[in-house]
């Protein structure tokens, strides 16, 4: 089984493995696979994603074998060109390598930000997942982050139970001096859909997300017994999570430079306390920006879940390989 | 024992070795060696290398320590100086503090290419070998590459049986956008010479490698039974085994952009799948320009043992850490 | 407890770690710590801080986690601002997180040497310590070593017995082509002075240490039986230990080019033969600029215990983190 966008363990198998996390996080001994590796290629640079999957494989009795192509291996080239130009090595060639040193493939590859048709085909970990012949992760690609997903799955249920049908999140886009890509929220947006809950999506206009993705995203949730409303305001209403994260503009795709001039009017979608309700918890994936996407007494405050959040990482990488190292 | 171009092992070493990676990968169990230490210094870039050697330490239970100088580590000097430059540290320490920190001493550090004399003396692996106190591997120097040497005779004995004396060995030059090391033919050459094969080795004129490591190469393989000879077309005859590989000629050394021009012309030489006789296997260490040095039809196809040479890199590196670390 | 100038562990505590030390390195089994694992930050390169921390972890059984912020991870932001700059995560967030994935947090980042009072406040590591919910390791800050502090005690020890008390030690300054950090010689006079030794601190005018560092190591001494002087000469008297290193003066603290003009007069400082008392060990923490910190003939002579201190960098990172592993 790969792990692309989440939804290949179905809303069951996300729940199994999230409840399994806050097992291990409560002591449970995870399962040994002496003598398996996983090979983790990044393609941008990381901290919880790439430390929470190497500490995941130690537990698990697992090598990680950790790749940055370009940085200490060679650059990748994707398409079927004659290779005359700067990258020295194929896809092809690396992950058929990697397949055999490795039992599990993960690779980190991030949006490029200029062409949203070629963004939407999520190239690298598509190629890679077409040329492994060992399952694939998706440590964060063009369009998801599936590792995000389950470990905020897995803090959801810990605060809101493991019926998160009906469950209110609102995903709120938040300013940030660069214009990022839409990996996370769409993850976030996915992976609640998934799970049946009531998600809204508050942006301000011009920064929607993909429609291909909201539709998909919809009709999941609506599968679930949940749903999906988009809102050009941030009243949360009655949210139970508030997920805040910067995302430029699917219609806006790669005219940054226009959406810079357009973000700066925007500083008042930073999350404040005012706009938090009382029993909502907040989440973000880190890194934040402190003081632009969310307020610090708010970062910092009893309601912030974000560092719990981000300690699932660890848990849930390990639930994962612990689940696939045992295929 | 250091490995510095595979010879250290004798013929008959190398033969034990390779039969040993295949008796690995066919799942003997590798003898652990808890408690020892590889210490790995990259100079260059490298997947398969750095990724094969890590895994190899990591199924013998024994810890590899990845330094890469000049980026995470310090930049080295090696030659008897007043460091009053740029380079912070020099090889005498840098090896002797390694050889306390670790049982093995592996080093990768690439030809300058500008000047032939100082690549001839190799003399990163060299000064590292004279001045550490525990064995030295080299994983590709200026001229040597005898970890890709040791999976290729895997590869050979894997096909051809492990008496390889007079088994035809094609090595051909072949076209690519930059002018490269000699090391991987050198190599080649040396391997196929230390078995006693037939080896024939094609090169446009101009392309020669170092006639004395011709001349080397031509004496022992004599010594087991087999010749060496040098033809300036790609008429590949009953070859049993062609390798591709580019190299920059020795006349022309550090002549790089007369060499480009020269290089332009050579489109020719490209690995196609009329030149490859019917019998033959077809080798290239990677990472390979498709479509420049070889069509993808080749590299493809049934005849194509490039993806299990490169997954041979992991059976004999940890062929030779299980009997390095034995010693 | 965290492990950020060496005294937490006061002059005992210190030489228990220190005479385990020299007990593993004589072959005693460290004492397993398995499913612990130790992340280690680096601001800067390291080849003996790095690798020694990591081969400890592997020694313990436990698993290192090297990260390198603005490199493979995200630039920090340590200040309480408005994030909307160039550093994408803040020391708190990395700390907390880090705090969740390992048992024990290293870090390394070395003095910006530009303002001394910025320094002084030692910024990288006070805020890792800080915000961190676990063990803190100073890996070298902007004004300390006390790993390599731990390591010369060793040394110390393993020469002049346990008693170190009025043990003469003389710290020399010496040339370098570069302005230096003072966190070694800051951390060789504090070391020396916890253990009540004689220490003469040697330097050319215009290189004193700060005087709140000599001030507070005169009085460390002073209770332990030894003492502080200070001279600006190469006389070194019967000392026992002649430790060498460069470092900026200072008062010239930031005026780097200055002081170039200053040190290219001075280059009579380096430690020659003549000057080596002959009952002295010579020390330096490596790496050194051989011909201008030191003659060859003293570094490689039969007085040098070079190799033999960084050698210790490996068994008091074991003698360390077995004790903070063991909390």
């Amino acid at each position: 089984m790969n792990f692309l966008d989440g939804t290949e363990a179905g809303a069951d198998g996300i729940l199994t493995l999230a409840k399994r996390a806050l097992e291990l996080r409560a002591g449970a001994t995870p399962t040994q696979h002496p003598g398996k590796r996983v090979a983790a290629v990044f393609l941008n640079p990381s901290l919880r994603t790439r430390t929470s999957m190497e500490a995941a494989c130690g537990a698990l009795g697992a090598q990680p074998l950790v790749i940055t192509p370009g940085k200490d291996a060679w650059a990748l080239e994707l398409e079927d060109v004659v290779m005359d130009g700067d990258k020295a090595e194929h896809v092809r060639e690396a992950a058929g390598v990697l397949s055999q040193f490795a039992d599990v493939l993960a690779v980190r590859a991030f949006a490029g930000l200029v062409d949203a048709e070629e963004d939407r085909r999520d190239p690298m970990i598509s190629a890679f997942a077409a040329h492994a012949s060992v399952p694939v992760v998706n440590m964060e690609s063009a369009l998801w982050h599936p590792l995000q997903g389950l470990a905020d799955t897995a803090t959801w249920v810990n605060h809101l139970g493991d019926d998160l049908r009906g469950k209110k999140i609102v995903l709120t886009w938040a300013p940030h001096p660069r214009a990022l890509p839409a990996a996370v929220p769409n993850q976030v947006l996915l992976s609640a859909a998934l799970q049946g809950m009531d998600v809204t999506v508050a942006h301000p206009e011009g920064f929607e997300l993909d429609p291909q993705i909201v539709a998909r995203a919809t009709s999941l949730a609506a599968a679930g017994g949940g749903g999906v409303s988009v809102r050009h305001d941030q009243d949360f209403g009655e949210a139970e999570v508030v997920v805040a994260k910067s995302w430029s503009g699917f219609s806006g795709y790669g005219r940054r430079e226009a959406e810079a001039a357009h973000r700066a009017e925007l500083g008042h979608w930073t999350v404040t306390p005012d706009k938090l309700p009382a029993s909502a918890g907040f989440m973000h994936c880190l890194p934040v920006r402190r003081g632009v996407v969310v307020a610090p007494e708010v970062l910092d405050g009893p309601q912030s879940w974000v560092l719990e959040e981000a300690g699932n990482r660890l848990w849930t990488a390990m639930s994962l390989l612990e689940a696939m190292l045992a295929e």
